[in-house]
């Protein structure tokens, strides 16, 4: 059996090492005024009290959302668009129309990247692909989502005032932008080691408002491998931290790990469990949307590996695979997960 | 004025120079009864009679095309699904669940990309970064459009009847994979050695009946951009050859590459133009979608390459980012190209 194992950095069956060191350079987060409001409040570059960000649609305020995001990242490291060769965006929305109308300004050659909720995953993939391998010096992911143009999108228009599960989770009105770079500064935040990417895992389940289930089985898959891929326990990471399982779906991420003889329990944090305060903010299940893990992402989980306090994380997005016209047409709901590893730099 | 100009690989503002040769392995294409009616009708590996492709959904009829491009990619080239390493999977639906539906069974980790009908030159290029890199030994690419879901999603469920201008395009079914592999056989079809990646070019057009129009001008600033990265005349290449631009589109194109001192008439193709007998087949402006540049990608162009009639491509699938939401809420229907240049082996 072969595993693409003529590829120089190939690690066992669904990792890459990277080779050349990949650095985090800079990275800015934009949240809504409900994720302002939350635990992680003040850790955030920017709280907009207008959920509208100033525009006059849903989508127009995601877009601009990201548009904000990636100004403030080109901000905090001094640089400009010209330095970044490429861009790696996406979003929730059909066509991914929020990054197709957010980034367009910037004037920079885009790859759209599609992989729900785990887009910031595969995004910062494919951006340390492209700088590790030589063909770009600088690039920039940037990640968004909307609680109002999610709801839209995929489920009921707000003003529609429909009811939603104790399973449900909300999605998190923000955008963040990370700039990865093959060239070392005083003020990297973290180092990109190496990756996971995730296979399509479908457990059948069809419950749109119960996708932390969904997503469970493709988080168990991407984790699961990487330990083994790289011969590691959970305790070689500080922290296992994945998107937006939420609390119906860590329960059952757990026990799936379990059942392989693996516990993470320990290192175990979500950042859709992180982001809302679940006694004050009537979140259901927890955060959800691509914008969750990459805005936790940029404004804690990079801030405790650049201050030292932790040594290397294991950083799972995780994406429920599904749209209007799939749940509709009574079809399951498949997950997917692309993990990264994120190390301190030893100053 | 930098351009990520510390990546080895960096060629220009915007292109990257291969620097280990990635092949193109195989590929093959499937399409539906109206494509097979056209001139190129024989070439395609297989045209169903049957548009639902056996299935009870247009959803699920476009994920059989991608499951049937791929399972045939494996055979045509004798290769399983574990020596792929990657899948780099894109379609036009909301979500991309074409891709999400149609792959799962493979269990090969994936990346789902979204360029509109760029997404053929967006997945290639992202292949061969995957592959150059020392990343991946191979990697399939693999794309579709239907005609039936493409009205559903963007324009008018089909029963409804609606009449469509002649500056319309009519969307290909079909789906086509490639294997791009750092390994040369004696069967390899084609080289990958350079690509373009574009930008988001938006001239305020609005009529998404007029794709072709609206898609050209980020046409010219690929072909253009490619040009002066590398210094090149158009009569380098054999043809130079856009995705969907149709016939209205091509008049736009070949005028602002003309404004720019560029005459590339002598060697343009547009793959929308060739799939449908105009005469006879009422397609107005031309095939559209990213199945159409990708099925004559596979079953015309890399023919050409692999028979040595032509020595160097310039492949531009060309994309309109526009949704229904965009277009309803009134926004302009910006454009994206993505160009990848394939050569001939010499053996």
């Amino acid at each position: 059996m072969l595993y693409g194992d003529n590829a120089y950095f190939a690690i066992g069956q669904q990792s890459v090492l990277v080779p050349v060191p990949v650095f985090v350079r800079g990275s800015a987060s934009i949240v809504g005024s409900k994720e302002g409001k939350g635990p992680m409040g003040e850790l955030f570059d920017v709280v907009s009290e207008d959920d509208y960000i100033g525009c006059d649609s849903w989508e127009a305020a995601e877009s601009c959302l990201q548009r904000q995001a990636v100004s403030m990242t080109l901000e905090k490291t001094s640089m400009t668009p010209k330095e970044i060769r490429y861009l790696f965006a996406g979003d929730l929305l059909s066509q991914s129309m929020a990054s197709s109308f957010g980034l367009q300004d910037f004037n920079i050659p885009l790859f759209g990247v599609y992989g729900a909720c785990s887009t910031c995953g595969e995004s910062l993939t494919l951006g340390t692909m492209a700088v590790c391998g030589g063909f770009a010096g600088n690039v920039m992911c940037v990640i968004s989502s909307h609680f109002a143009s999610a709801e839209k999108e995929f489920r009921y228009p707000l003003s529609y005032g429909n009811q939603r599960p104790l399973s449900a989770a909300w999605t998190v009105t923000g955008s963040a932008a990370f700039i990865l770079s093959s060239e070392k500064t005083d003020n990297d935040l973290a180092l990109v080691t190496s990756f996971t990417t995730g296979k399509i895992v479908d457990y059948g389940l069809k419950d749109s408002f119960n996708m932390g289930c969904c997503m469970a089985p493709a988080a168990a898959d991407t984790i699961f491998r990487n330990l083994k891929d790289f011969q590691r326990h959970p305790c070689d990471y500080d922290k296992i931290i994945t998107g937006d399982l939420g609390k119906v779906g860590k329960t059952v991420l757990l026990d799936l790990l379990n059942e392989k003889g693996l516990d993470i329990t320990e290192q175990y944090m979500d950042c859709g469990m992180e982001i809302y305060d679940p006694n004050t903010q009537d979140c259901h299940a927890g955060g959800s949307g691509c914008g969750c893990a990459a805005v936790v992402l940029s404004a804690y989980v990079l801030k405790q590996l650049a201050s030292g306090n932790w040594h290397r994380v294991l950083f799972v997005p995780t994406g429920a695979l599904l749209s209007k016209t799939s749940y509709n047409e009574g079809n399951t709901v498949p997950g997917i997960a692309h993990a990264i590893v994120l190390e301190r730099i030893n100053r």
